[in-house]
């Protein structure tokens, strides 16, 4: 009995989702970011519901350094997009924070315009856990925000860690947010995060900082200019923005266009989109093999990596003598 | 009888390459190369005694796109280097081969003075297989090669695929190769190498191509300058050289020797060397799982992967439903 009220609770939830209905869409999103093994199941009945209705939006990851205005950016920009009619979900990662009922009051702080926004909804990094189990639920939730019926998905990162690499896997586009700094430097942009960018928008474009905004596209520019496009359809542009003064985000939200546009006539992004489930498959098989090695041999594998360590075995030698313990010979 | 006449050739060819002698330095890389079980087994018992005299090289990566004249830097840099009193061994990586023995002679044929200097050893990539497996016979051939005595150990990849990544994560110093194209622009560096690289050698600075190498020399370190740093320990450095007239080889020796320095002191090489090991570690078992997993249910792997293409599966349930039917509930 249990089993099946909760399996249709699973599948009455997504037919909220699926109507748009805000609760629904919360009260799932909790769902699946819970661990109880009763709403794994939930959880399962829900997707298998909704995933019909995912894929519509356009999947925006959006990055930059602490100081480049990405809440502000977030702010300005959502608030201009709803103006043009539609719908906006804004999702965060942040694998550090451990934020707990207060984090939601948090993120909807910092763009306090956007969270009253009756077109927006505004949704926090899920909190706690490693990258993947956080990168996992925020990447399921783009699917309910899709299901949901929101035009635009922006997941933003706090750049922490490998978390650029992990939200570019899961969107369309890739959106760097850059300011000038103090002087004509770039405020630091984090190392190999420059060629993930589909899109690179230098913020703060205005007053003072206009000429070492100018500068700063110019530098970024010349970078991008050394490295090869991510595809044969795009080529990496460059924007200047003034978040505090609405300038720019039109002729933005016009190159996300134009990238949709070509990805899409070229079949581009639908195979992006596939590859990107296909690794993300593989990832959970990844952890999911990994945690039954950690189950079933812990200790073993801790000191495997002891003798690793310490130079007595090569990762090859340990790794196979490892496995052959806990699996037989292969 | 058979098991121990074998792990003791093993051992015998052990005291051959850590002798220094090149015959059973040769004998012993083939032996690693071979998928043999019964060879792996040699090899384990290889890899047993020599571990102890490992690690005394400078292990050096080196890349850059084709035309950057790889070949004849290695040529002028290792000859430069022998010239010195040192000792050098050439490494290739480059998954993509299928080359049988013919290739030794490519390989000695495009490095011919080098090939013939006795202080130089030069090994062509393994053939065939995947990134994974070529990657992790060239790692245990760098460890050949050191317990053998070379002072420098240099992996060269043809930059194809994934394969500087995997080069830089077996190495202390990641040089990148570049050099002036026809016009000012720089010759094609893929996407994501250029953070890689603790120093960029811009080649071919000699005649009508100087200027534009040094107006590339220029580019790359603003590029550089956008990037933070790998290490505090250490900031990307420029030179500039031509293989060709031998020029610009001792500042290269030079820049190579303050990192190691810098990077020894603060004890930073260790712990890279020791991340590098664990993360050999971690992927040679992943490759394990992935093989049990293949071995056990090739058949639902494939079926899992479609059901996620169709998007009919999310890839979290995709791959719980496999690894439960394949290990039980976890």
């Amino acid at each position: 009995m249990r089993q099946r009220r909760e399996t249709a609770s699973g599948a009455a939830l997504a037919e909220g989702v699926i109507a748009g209905d805000r609760r629904a869409l919360a009260k799932a999103i909790t769902l699946i970011e819970s661990a109880r093994p009763e709403d794994v199941a939930d959880a399962e009945a829900l997707f298998q519901r909704i995933l019909p209705k995912t894929g519509g939006a356009i999947r925006l990851g959006l990055s930059g350094p602490p100081g480049a205005g990405k809440s502000t950016f977030i702010e300005a920009f959502g608030r201009y997009l709803t103006g043009q009619g539609l719908t906006v979900a804004v999702l965060a990662i942040d694998p550090s924070s451990r934020r707990s009922g207060g984090s939601i009051l948090g993120d909807k702080t910092r763009m306090e315009q956007l969270a009253r926004d009756p077109k927006a909804f505004i949704r926090p990094s899920p909190s706690g856990g490693s990258l993947g189990g956080v990168a996992r639920r925020t990447h399921e939730t783009v699917l309910l925000v899709e299901a949901a019926g929101f035009d635009v998905v922006i997941v933003e990162t706090v750049g922490v860690g490998q978390s650029e690499t992990a939200v570019a896997d899961m969107v369309d586009m890739f959106v760097l947010l850059a300011s000038p700094g103090a002087g004509d430097d770039l405020q630091g942009i984090k190392r190999g995060i420059m060629e993930l960018a589909d899109l690179v928008v230098v913020n703060k474009a205005d007053g003072d900082l206009l000429p070492a905004a100018r500068r700063a596209a110019s530098d970024i520019q010349s970078a991008l200019h050394l490295m090869r496009p991510k595809t044969p359809y795009w080529t990496a542009e460059i924007a200047l923005a003034s978040a505090l003064k609405g300038e720019g985000l039109p002729a933005i939200w016009e190159a996300i266009g134009r990238y949709r546009e070509a990805m899409d006539k070229s079949g581009a992004l639908a195979a992006l989109r596939n590859e990107q489930r296909l690794s993300w498959f593989r990832s959970e098989l990844h952890e999911g093999l990994d945690g039954a090695l950690a189950a079933r041999a812990g200790e073993a594998v801790a000191k495997a990596e002891a003798e690793v360590k310490a130079g007595r075995l090569t990762p090859a030698t340990a790794a196979r003598q490892l496995l052959e313990a806990v699996f037989g010979k292969m």
